[in-house]
């Protein structure tokens, strides 16, 4: 068996440098299971973190649907094929009536950078607004959207960033009707400003969740002036639903539906396959057809017959053992522990989130809110090394995110939470 | 069985217009094994277009590799897997010493989006050369490289296209040395007028087969001149192997090695995993470390495990069953066949290709060289009468693109050569 220090080199060697790892002493997995990871040494650890395999590692019915599949027929969409239509029109049940279309991908970025041009073709402008603290993917145009580091060449300047919603230190200092109002003014003013410029306004593009800026509690309807505003610019409202959608929130079965909203175009990644690289668009068939027409699109994978069995097996799942209930269930469960164990560690100065997506806020003084993100790096490497994976997010990078295996229970939790509450202890 | 007008007003409902299908009437295709596949009423079908199912339609070794994986272990590659590694040493060990890194992605469109960031890492530059008939993938950066249609917002102004070689009508009017000299001097003139221009020159990129051009006939050493220009210029030359990748061209593994040049980036695709989504980027570790600092990337799906092992077991059976000497074998004896029946069908102006990527161009007048595109519509549509799957390409839309799963034999050459035949006399 190699060691960590000897597939570090080998990997430095044949994939490069600067290709992140989790944890100071990174996990080197072989085998999964459900909520279970196994390392080359045998080493069980539960997974509180991955959203890939949505309905459990290695679940028996998407691995049987995907060799079944695999043993049939594995082609593209410029033949016929029953595999994609049942699938689209299953997927496309789940939402709201308006969005009755797909495109399938690949990957949410090449999701999102599909949805990116299909605001163009309804608008006819490029303008794009999304948050200082996102990510919606890797592909030349989705990085644009992102603060990380400016691209060569530099920005295209059609991208404006509004402040990510903090609701543990909301704009303008008050929580509710006014924290929404403060965002939706940003927004406003993120459209005026495009409006200004060459490029005009074409999107918003969010994740309804806000995951990666840290799942902040949003108070009921604290889109809706900001859609208002959107809609009012003529411009389209994109969901970027990798993280929230599948039922994770266990409140619904969409992030945009649980924050009230109606989207103009959905973007689907990660837990679609299970693991299995798919990825889509949902949207309005007139919205589909105005892309089709502006720019030609064809992807060899997407929506290949397989991927379509893997993705049905998934809705399969979560409906057959009742995934989204037991996220909400279990998710109220977890949080409720958490809201407990804040009254013996001073340092949790909050705890967020909804269904299996949430966290709690790490600070070094409750009353200013101070984060404390290398107190969360030291905490995250510790459940590390006493058998539990998460990870740790927010626009201060100070929360835990704990986004498991949707058919993690309550048994699943207590072992999270022992350990939590041991690890704070002997900080 | 729903009958094809059902299902293409479903697409139409549920994928939307414009969505492209083969043929006047497109085949709905249930059942797929090694060379042949099946549509739902049974018929059977000789596929002598797909490149994708490289290693035959459902080939049971990579249906295996993928199950077993799949039921084992599916993750990404912020945890540490040797699937990943194993497979990129294997496949650069394929390549010149100089391309012993790589980067996986789940597109050949990926692959190319991150090409042309690697080439502008390292340059510092944007432009980018390409030819007028390439087709390079579907993201929004890299279909700044077609020709098709301007996209919304307009080109960006820093892809610069030059002619399509044409071995039937080569530029200049003479094939050989003045050929190539010619297309150099082109190349040469776009480098100058990127470097008139804001964006600099980054990358001349190219499929080293010219697929989509029509896979002309080029003499030895046709692109030494160019590649000299490019590399004279401080620029990278990008070869995309999507197509004649992985042996296709029966004399090589790689069309780059086969046009007898080094690339300084690869990229890969389809053929890659028989059909399950993987790509991959091909460089000088350098060049992957300058991308790696350049610009943040991370791709949830590429490199996972199940994916590595559809790869390997690729270039297992690659390998075992000796599939690159069998392309070339049996084009060779295909294209002996093709130049005997332009003896009897005048229709047949140039009989082209290498291994088992091959096609006969179509021509009104044999001196005049008149394409007759219309006629190669209607001689592909023939041939899926009678059960033959092929397809059409070229500058001038008048070849036949004939580009079979890899073990495809005399046996089947002798098929789809005496419905070939037929379709001509009866034309």
């Amino acid at each position: 068996m190699a060691s960590n220090s000897a597939l570090l080199a080998r990997r430095e060697r044949l994939l490069g440098k600067n290709m992140a790892t989790f944890y100071q002493d990174p996990v080197h997995l072989v085998r999964g299971e459900g909520v279970f990871v196994w390392d080359a040494d045998g080493k069980r650890y539960l997974d509180c973190y991955n959203n890939v395999p949505h309905v459990g590692h290695c679940h028996p019915r998407v691995v049987e649907a995907i060799a079944r599949q695999a043993a049939t027929l594995n082609t593209h969409t410029r033949y016929l094929h029953e595999g994609i239509l049942d699938y689209v029109e299953r997927l496309t049940a789940t939402f709201d009536p308006s969005l009755d279309a797909a495109i399938l991908t690949c990957t949410g970025s090449e999701a999102n950078d599909v949805a990116l041009r299909m605001a163009q073709a309804v608008t006819g402008r490029t303008g794009v607004i999304a948050t200082n603290h996102t990510y919606h993917g890797n592909t030349t145009a989705v990085s644009q959207l992102s603060t990380r580091m400016p691209p060569v060449g530099g920005y295209g300047g059609h991208v404006r960033h509004v402040p990510a919603p903090d609701s543990y230190r909301p704009l303008g200092g008050q929580p509710g009707e006014p924290f929404a109002t403060a965002f939706a003014a940003e927004v406003e003013k993120a459209i005026a400003s495009l409006q200004a410029g060459p490029h005009g306004f074409s999107a918003l593009i969010i994740d309804p969740f806000f995951a990666n800026e840290g799942f902040p509690d949003l108070p009921a309807g604290f889109l809706d002036k900001t859609v208002a505003a959107v809609r009012k610019a003529g411009g389209l409202v994109i969901c970027d639903e990798v993280q929230p959608g599948f039922g994770r929130t266990g409140t619904h079965m969409w992030g945009h539906q649980r924050a009230g909203i109606v989207a103009d175009i959905v973007t689907l990644g990660k837990p679609m396959g299970n693991g299995h690289p798919i990825g889509g668009v949902v949207a309005n068939i007139d919205t589909v057809n105005a892309f089709r027409k502006a720019f030609r699109y064809f992807n060899t994978f997407g929506g290949n017959p397989v991927s379509c069995a893997a993705a049905m097996a998934v809705l399969d799942v979560i409906e057959d053992e009742g995934l989204v209930e037991n996220a909400r269930r279990v998710g109220e469960y977890t949080r409720a522990a958490f809201h407990r164990l804040a009254e013996k560690h001073a340092i949790i100065g909050d705890v967020r989130g909804s269904g299996l997506f949430m966290g709690t806020e790490f600070v070094l003084d409750r009353n200013a809110r101070t984060p404390a993100p290398e107190i969360a790096t030291r905490i995250i490497n510790a459940m590390r090394e006493r058998g539990v994976l998460m990870g740790k997010i927010g626009v201060h990078e100070c929360s835990t995110k704990i986004r498991p295996p949707m058919p993690f229970s309550r048994e699943n939790a207590d072992l999270m939470l022992s350990t939590f509450d041991d690890v704070l202890s002997g900080l």
